[in-house]
């Protein structure tokens, strides 16, 4: 077991930042893994409620962006990250990798 | 970076309590965003499963409705939810916030 | 509140496991709940991209097993899911527990 380190990122469908972060972990940052998830429904700082209905063709639902690696790989990630997300839209913890 | 809580709360889309603790989280403790994510498959304390097939119409599968923020703002939002949701669908844990 | 642990088991829905681990956590581990997340998209150590994009009709998108308990029932179960599942692919951390 080692420590590790779980990054997630906020974005949404509309802001099309998807692919362009998906590359630069990928290509530049080399990391082994990376998950995307997408909410059913959410809401951000603007209050607006997204994909409330429970069929909604809505292309503006919530992307998660998930990562993780051995600690110290992620926090030199995590410092190329941090200038390029919206404050409160970037978030960490640490976890047990086996 | 500041020290925040991610909130879990455990729901079923049959027990039809979504819109009413999203409506809750966002107009009464005024949280700055909130993100449900729908499971594909799972199973509760009844053990029964839901959702394993492939493809599956089931109406009952596994809702997860996930918050962050300051730690001491979802302390506060935390003692709100705790008499109104059943106990072990409501989980927390400590992140960085960026 | 108690402490507890989260697990998440990374699969794929091509390696064709997921039904295996869920019966093996449902009946032998008899845990009180499971959830599983299927992925929009994702890339594991192989590199290879899946699922990128906005419609995608793959079938290996990333699977994530997730469950929770008390930490002392979920060591023992992950003493039981260490040998079964490959390294990198299966990651836990502590938990409040409401």
């Amino acid at each position: 077991m080692t420590q590790g380190t779980l990054v997630r990122i906020y974005l949404s469908e509309r802001d099309g930042r998807l692919q362009e972060l998906i590359d630069l972990l990928h290509d530049q940052e080399t990391l082994s893994g990376l998950t995307v998830f997408r909410g059913s429904a959410g809401f951000g700082p603007s209050g607006k409620l997204h994909g409330s209905g429970l069929i909604d063709l809505s292309l503006d639902l919530p992307l998660v962006l998930e990562f993780f690696d051995q600690a110290d790989k992620v926090a030199s990630v995590l410092a190329d990250l941090r200038p390029r997300i919206a404050p409160s839209h970037l978030i960490s913890w640490p976890i047990d990798l086996y």
